[in-house]
């Protein structure tokens, strides 16, 4: 298996909603976006919006499920104002913040907020990890 | 906000463990790994192992949480018979093959399995999402 992510499916309880919030946040769908799924291009991937039963089905596991999900997307900014521009973008987009911006102790400044599905999203400025012009990180 | 993800973190209950299935999976560790944070370089992002209870410390959400996470991460293939091929890997490496591969209506190939901790990977031949050399998807 080659050390690689093509694509995240996030499963949502109203597709139209959750569409609505990342068009907001600035993600363009594509046109491969049909049905009751929508795809948007992130990068060198992409990622998913599915009804949540949908995404339980299609795995075959049951689709009960409730509170922390033990999981965490990241989005890293260039600059160290960003992070509270974004989570002020994403609340005004229809999210929720869940933790203000703040110097955190590994040296950089983080804030969390939740998509309108409860998914969670950190926006960080980390010194060690700034993306590049395309966007990529890359690790020491 | 660009429509990007930087890194996502996996809690995990068991750090050593986690990682060790990850690094059978061929993920190579990087040296910015340290104390209870393990990073993987994944492509253009990162991939984290962090213990779950720290992570929702991190976020300031309540640690609570069972069930379906409603969020799956793919990994495509190139060729259709890799599906097979990279679930067999992952249930070798300690993983828990979820749904064996088969054709989906949607005219791919897929499966899908769950590592130590429950985090769901769907393995998929998508035709039209096929890896580039550089493991970078585009969609239409």
């Amino acid at each position: 298996m080659e050390a690689r992510i093509s694509l995240i499916t996030l499963g949502v309880s109203d597709l139209a909603r959750a569409r609505a919030f990342y068009e907001r946040l600035g993600f363009r769908a594509s046109a491969a976006s049909q049905g009751d799924i929508v795809f948007f291009q992130c990068g060198a991937m992409a990622l998913a919006l599915f009804p949540r039963e949908e995404l339980a089905k299609d795995a075959g596991v049951p689709e009960q499920g409730a509170g922390f999900r033990g999981l965490a997307l990241a989005h890293n900014v260039r600059v160290k104002g960003d992070v509270a521009a974004v989570l002020a973008e994403a609340e005004a987009a229809g999210g929720r913040i869940v933790k203000q911006a703040q110097d955190v102790f590994w040296g950089g400044h983080s804030g969390y907020f939740a998509d309108p599905d409860g998914h969670l999203w950190e926006v960080a400025w980390n010194p060690h990890l700034i993306p590049d012009e395309s966007g990529a990180v890359t690790l020491p």
